[in-house]
């Protein structure tokens, strides 16, 4: 057994170490599509033309992302759909108890998930095999379309200040949702978790790296959220 | 006055060219966010994974088309939106009277309308300056995400044979509505039918010319439910 200084890098020899990416991948491809679709049913909220076309191209961009990872999936001789079809559940349930209730609340969503999605990808990164990182890094790039919820938002608490108040509770639940269906889908998978965590012979966050993730993640929410003028 | 033998080529220095031009990008671009928006809204009713997400390509191919010609209107000085409003209520009424009741009808629209807007972006071409010509025929490539559609509605029909009779009849919906909202949006647009029908000092169709597009496009049309496996 590798000793903690000489640990070789994981690769896809090791039969967990690939199962895990399989999963990470097949996580990531599913969240995309669904946020794609999701986002799409939020458009049709939009009071205008202008905006409508502004969450369409966010719609378009996860699209893209899905498309790149789809086709690692195909590259690596796997069925994408079947690899992500075990994430179903997770996301159903995620945007089932966060169903923005009028157009704000989905501009939230979509910037919160998308911010929070491209942390968690960076976070990631640093545990994967080159080829897995630049493809988890490249499918992060081309968001930053959501810089127009900002003013949208901003604007809206000047018209009424009571909007801030609800929709920083909105944030709230965003987060605390997320963060539970993360954590529900990590404990259900072991090679993923290992692929995060580490086995015995490969490196991965300890725990004590585990805890300052979430610290980072939260930490760059609750920046997000005063961006929006909101508390988080 | 020109000759008949010697007119000039079309020119945005032509007050009434340049507005008909602008007219038909926004009836173009309309029409590109708007079917974009539907093929997301039908995309929910598909039977798995897979067939979303064609559906999804779909409607991402023609955001994409969306942003060219938005990007044209900009550079042309104009707001794309205040152009494309006025094109609003024709694409809605047309979507509201050919709402799919299954997803059967809604692949059959999404190929015959993807397929429809494809011909006539080609027959439209030659009646343009080449930097518009250039433009809407770049819009239109891009498009044959449409095949599996073929595939899903001929495997409907010898399945029961019933669904063959029943999407017939829709197909010629769709075609009766989209000709009869043509023809409004045309007799509602004067400079918009001068583009195509031609001024007194610039070419265009004339009436028999029209006439034949017409014939041309029901038959492209006849062949494409023929390729369905459905009387036209």
């Amino acid at each position: 057994m590798a000793t903690k200084d000489v640990q070789p890098p994981s690769t896809m020899d090791d039969p967990v170490y690939r199962t895990g990416v399989l999963e990470l991948l097949g996580l990531l491809a599913y969240g995309e599509i669904s946020a794609c679709e999701r986002l799409a049913e939020d458009a049709k909220m939009a009071p205008d033309l202008e905006h409508k076309v502004e969450i369409a191209a966010m719609a378009t961009a996860e699209f893209h992302h899905f498309e790149k990872l789809r086709d690692r999936l195909v590259e690596m001789g796997e069925d994408p759909f079947a690899v992500m079809l075990p994430f179903a559940a997770t996301f159903e349930r995620f945007h089932r108890q966060t169903r923005p209730s009028d157009w704000l609340e989905g501009l939230v969503k979509a910037y919160v998930g998308d911010g929070l999605a491209a942390d968690f990808y960076r976070e990631i990164a640093a545990y994967l095999d080159p080829d897995t990182r630049t493809l988890v890094l490249d499918t992060l790039s081309g968001t930053g379309h959501s810089d127009f919820v900002v003013d949208a938002i901003r604007r809206a608490i000047d018209e009424d200040h009571r909007v801030g108040g609800r929709l920083a509770l909105w944030g709230r639940r965003l987060m605390g949702e997320a963060l539970s269906q993360a954590q529900m889908v990590v404990a259900e998978r072991d090679a993923l978790s290992t692929v995060l965590v580490g086995g015995v012979d490969h490196p991965g966050m300890d725990l004590a790296a585990i805890g300052r993730m979430f610290t980072r993640l939260t930490e760059a929410h609750a920046a997000r959220m005063d961006k929006l003028g909101l508390a988080a």
